[in-house]
């Protein structure tokens, strides 16, 4: 039975399929500059344009066709050069033709009987990944997001310093301490709260002005620990943080978790991809020597949304702290060898193929081509902070790019002559960012992130991912910030 | 930049979207039953016909459409009639087009400021589904897999109790007990040890032999619990199990919950989609008593892979509970109502568009046209009861059927005189479904699940969700079942 509903229709199924392909088609294929990046309106007001309500009866294809060009037109263009708002932008088309492909097959990636295509492909680009961080030998599995990798890497941590933790919980093991930077990205937080933890048991090590960990005070927060009556037992690297894209001392820590029999974990969802880059590889100097890495590919890469890998040197360990032996999918009976069914070594029972997109676009690109492109974003924001240094209304955060993020503020005119220090001052720099973004976001030009950070007050923090920009769209955004710092400035009243 | 490799190809990028396109729009479009439902092949044979190696250089589109149509064929066609496998099947087209429209628009769930019509679509099919549910008023967030909505329950529960868990951690809150059935899904012992709760904290329920649990044993269980030093703090009421598609009674439960103010959470991953049915809705009679829902909608309802949905009554815990308040992506002092962002709800980062493929889907079909799917699906089941009640070489585990599943056994003809409760009559009795099911992998015809349960041996479990199956193609399975069991009793020696 096709049981949808059995309303006259203008439209049959395919020939909506074909429209709405159409229209898909052509978003992924045309300038993206072309379009508008984003038709921004308050909630209310777009309420009133979509067709929200759910009713008894259903609708035609018809009305499925507005819906969908709705939607298109509301929404935002991420793929616009100058969306450079998150730390993911302009989809890979090969890559998104994967995850049509593996949306289509509709399968789980929990066992080989109804995922084997997916499970050999997932095998094996985990497997190329591994090598690139320089594990011989490793464990590893796709994740929904970047926060459950960080996480997968707290839980194994836990179990493998305490196997029985499994069993017995937290409450009868010793307290035991997570350090990190006090910029590592806000998973971890989420993590030691889920995990039970609970936050007291994080130790955020301070870090310089770049972002990036003072070795002293880690050895200090580890005497803080014990002092507190935790053992120190997990340690987070960052490999590109969320902010400023500072990379911590992987090599360094490695040589303190040895000597506290501590695991290290490197938190590389964002910075990951320069271990494509023989220019930038160094930035993760050490990254073999940790227990576990966490890789997110949507982001620089360009991946379709979200294709996040977690990896550990431990081998079995994932299946060994995650498995619950589910007889009514992992059978020990099958006529296959049972050790291709992966679902033990996660947490999920259902599982997204994630793997296939990244492969068929890594098969198209190859390491080189991957390589060019993490180069080519990476020049775009020196580009940018070059440019930038250039100019008198711009104050940059770090002087020498760290990576793909840029932080600086633009100063008014009218602030040039005052008091940095004074509180006026601050105050009004601080609407600055708000200001600019309101205006791009209304005029639909330009998306760019701002925030806090320490005295800091709010800053424009600039991230680019795998782009259609340019030179040109770098200029252009500058030119943006510009013009509407100018209107901000010609506003100010004192 | 387009960074694709700068090689030649025959075939330009918009002529390999448009041929694997029309690659899966057949696959999508023709009859399901056209196509052979696997090619099982063992993994080493399989490898070899996948050029898995990922190179230096990249590949041409050529090459990449050869992949594509090698993955396609070589994958399990899950919207065959006869893929009775597991909780999901045939995927609705339109939720299909709902999935391939968010992936083309490569964006993140966590911000209305990156999602704005995404928002606002989550909020309005969550919003109707709490309405089915009961809850007047509710928060509701779409997550990756069943399995984390049911750890989202633990964690608020344990949360709602303690709210200071989420800072001092499990060490330092007493040691609370969690209540379920033994035929709950292992989520649950994967969601107690992830979350550090730990195995031992989990009291089971002892089940009747329909699978629903035992009140009495609840109420021993408590007791249990109390006398180890646990507190009665989690209630986990089942709708519909994996196995056999039991419904727990959730009005009793929520009573005892009441008396020792235990959070009741109902797992209706598998069962919440009879809520939309007239005739069903009572197997969730007092749902709108409990304090959490966990609902798939991947399942029956055949929305595509995977879409799961997770509600709780108390407004605001999810936030309170989850919150990190990153400050570089949820600032307070945006252009628009910050309530609409929803990443703070979530345990997750990024978070992938669920809502959509599930809301387009639904506004095609409207409640009736769902309503009538769910129905179809359960006359289905209970017409294979029914069928299998009139032979006599099949005995079924539970005579009435509760949901989708069917557990069954299929008795040789050499063992119909043999003592039931000798070791050869069980030894050989196991064998038969790991025999069957071989048989159909590898011939390609019918794929279905089978298991060990308690002292039961292997049977078989037929489950079925939105489907191209009809009466005819049951009799199809209950042929193929009879066929292969023949097969096997005449390969049986003494």
């Amino acid at each position: 039975m096709n049981s949808s509903s059995q309303m006259k229709d203008n439209t049959n199924e395919k020939e909506f399929i074909n429209c709405v392909y159409n229209k898909l088609v052509k978003y992924i294929t045309e300038p993206k500059s072309k379009r508008r990046l984003s038709k921004f309106q308050q909630p209310d007001s777009l309420k009133e344009q979509l067709n929200l309500q759910l009713d008894k009866e259903g609708q035609d294809y018809d009305t499925l066709l507005s819906i969908c060009d709705t939607v298109i037109q509301n929404s935002v263009n991420t793929g616009h050069p100058l969306f450079l708002n998150q730390l993911f932008g302009k989809i890979d088309n090969v890559s998104l033709i994967g995850t049509w492909l593996t949306s289509a097959l509709n399968t789980s990636q929990y066992t080989f009987e109804v995922a084997p295509v997916f499970t050999l492909i997932e095998n094996s680009i985990l497997k190329h990944m591994s090598l690139k961080i320089g594990y011989n030998d490793c464990d590893a599995i796709f994740c929904p997001g970047g926060s459950i990798s960080n996480m997968y890497a707290l839980n194994l941590a836990r179990s493998y310093k305490y196997p029985n933790v499994k069993t017995v919980g937290m409450n009868n093991i010793p307290k035991i301490a997570i350090f990190l930077s006090e910029q590592a990205h806000y998973s971890f937080s989420k993590g030691a709260s889920f995990l039970g933890f609970g936050l007291n048991a994080m130790y955020k090590i301070r870090c310089g002005e770049n972002g990036i960990i003072i070795m002293d005070d880690f050895k200090l927060k580890i005497k803080k620990a014990q002092e507190d009556g935790y053992e120190p037992a997990i340690v987070i690297a960052v490999a590109g943080t969320t902010v400023t894209g500072a990379f911590d001392p992987i090599r360094e820590m490695s040589q303190v978790c040895k000597q506290y029999n501590m695991w290290l974990h490197v938190d590389a969802c964002h910075g990951g991809c320069a271990l494509l880059s023989t220019k930038y590889k160094h930035l993760l100097d050490g990254i073999e020597l940790s227990d576990s890495v966490a890789w997110n590919c949507h982001k620089i890469l360009g991946a379709a949304f979200q294709c996040c890998a977690f990896f550990t040197c431990h081998k079995t360990l994932l299946k060994r702290t995650h498995s619950a032996s589910a007889t009514y999918l992992f059978q020990t009976d099958k006529c296959y060898d049972v050790s291709y069914d992966t679902g033990d070594s996660s947490i999920q029972c259902g599982r997204v193929v994630d793997g296939f997109k990244l492969w068929l676009m890594w098969k198209r690109e190859g390491d080189l081509g991957l390589e060019k492109r993490v180069d080519y974003i990476l020049s775009l924001a020196e580009y940018l902070t070059n440019e930038l240094g250039k100019k008198s209304h711009f104050k940059i955060l770090i002087p020498k790019p760290q990576y793909v993020n840029v932080c600086f503020w633009y100063i008014p005119e009218k602030l040039c002559e005052m008091d940095q220090n004074s509180e006026q001052y601050k105050d009004i720099l601080s609407k600055v960012a708000p200001y600019v973004k309101r205006k791009m976001m209304t005029n639909g030009t330009c998306m760019v992130g701002y925030q806090p950070l320490y005295t800091h007050v709010n800053f424009f923090r600039f991230v680019i991912s795998h782009t259609l920009a340019s030179l040109e769209s770098i200029d252009m955004f500058i030119n943006l910030i510009e013009k509407y710092g100018e209107e901000f400035n010609s506003e100010i009243n004192f």
